[in-house]
């Protein structure tokens, strides 16, 4: 499992990018799920300045690196990661579906600093900047339309290298009522049944079978069973106060 | 592993959505990984038409359908799941990790149908919302900025559920009763114990989503809702009868 100085040693480059909303969106994923260190390279001017200045750019924005090439961004890490979309176009590197790729990071994180590149929105990462990664790892999405938005391709990675395998849970394991319990509820609903004419004198037999096995189909648990029993209750009240 | 008419199970619905590029980056994130029903909850109207009206909108966004009630958008679903950035809000549902919470949903996807919620941005999921869920699932984020964007939890959902399984899942044998048949026992129970006095006007919004939850509670099997059905029917009648 990684620890929080681990996520500092990755960090997130983005190369050309062109939209704001997509570097603050970067930003904010990152923040999410616990990394720091955010490097720009050759980004629109505008598009990063308009980032930074947004109100509540967070701690991630105001803290990012901007450089001016790709080489300067990566120059302290020991693996470069590049993402793309494509599955087949000819290419000179390994290529590992993310969930295997997020392994290999958070494997070499425990030491060492290692740089994920995400390309521009419209071209993804060249050539000449792929030549700079070790290895791409693609998210796998479908065939027919393979291109993520690039801060919700940043936020599935993050999401992937962050994966603890016991994140916190709360689930009750639902204590089932016990027998006693679900056949008092029973008789109350047969009283009820009886009551209002759906249980009638000569199939009683019958449907009280019926209804038995259909309240325990119901799987009721254990906390709500004084409820059903309060609402039971409340219903034969009525009932009978009505009749008279 | 999930097939493709699987994925055609799951509907993504989003309640309340303000901001139109969020309708959209949550129907991108769709076509990405391979899921096709989008479903919007009271959108705000403008929002909803400029991302259907967007330039290359998507065959995704084009055959969202829009819903004025919650109820309406789940309810030929087994398995309606909200999402939620809270980890410690009191909660009266089971609450799930993304990568448990997909699993069942998986599971679930291969013989019905399944409703995944996200909230609006301001502020999610309503209690009222969650009272129609039948759990909560979570992606794990940092404690202290725990909030996702919208189109970016859609996107990191999405993956999870699209994972490739290689595990041997559990398939249920019990086919569970649809959201709609289960909120239409809820409403006459509801009748019922108003007429019964059960559900004081006071109290009436709190005590409703307390005995949604309940009713959901019990895993209505299909076989059955039409039986509890005719309980409650004649309850109400008798009811009804003899207050007339």
């Amino acid at each position: 499992m990684l620890i929080s100085s681990d996520f500092d040693r990755l960090s997130i480059v983005l190369v050309a990018t062109r939209n704001p909303l997509n570097i603050g969106a970067a930003a904010r994923a990152m923040s999410n799920f616990g990394f720091s260190r955010l490097r720009v390279v050759r980004p629109y001017e505008v598009a990063f300045r308009e980032a930074r200045s947004a109100v509540g750019a967070s701690p991630v924005l105001n803290s990012a690196e901007e450089f001016g090439s790709l080489a300067e961004a990566v120059a302290d890490c020991t693996m470069v990661v590049g993402t793309t979309a494509a599955r087949n176009r000819e290419m000179h590197h390994p290529l590992r579906a993310l969930p295997s790729g997020a392994r290999l990071i958070r494997s070499r994180l425990r030491s060492s600093a290692v740089a994920l590149l995400f390309g521009s929105e419209k071209r993804g990462l060249s050539n000449e900047d792929m030549s700079h990664c070790h290895w791409l790892t693609r998210v796998p999405t479908r065939k027919e339309h393979g291109s993520m938005n690039l801060g919700q391709a940043v936020a599935v990675c993050l999401y992937e290298i962050a994966r603890v395998a016991n994140a916190a849970e709360r689930v009750e394991k639902v204590e089932p009522a016990k027998a006693g319990e679900v056949e008092a509820i029973t008789q109350r609903l047969l009283e009820a049944l009886t009551a209002s004419g759906y249980v009638k004198p000569r199939s009683a037999g019958s449907t009280e079978e019926k209804i038995r096995r259909m309240v325990r189909r119901l799987g009721i648990p254990a906390s709500d069973a004084e409820a059903w029993m309060g609402i039971l209750r409340q219903l034969l009240w009525k009932l009978h106060s009505l009749s008279g």
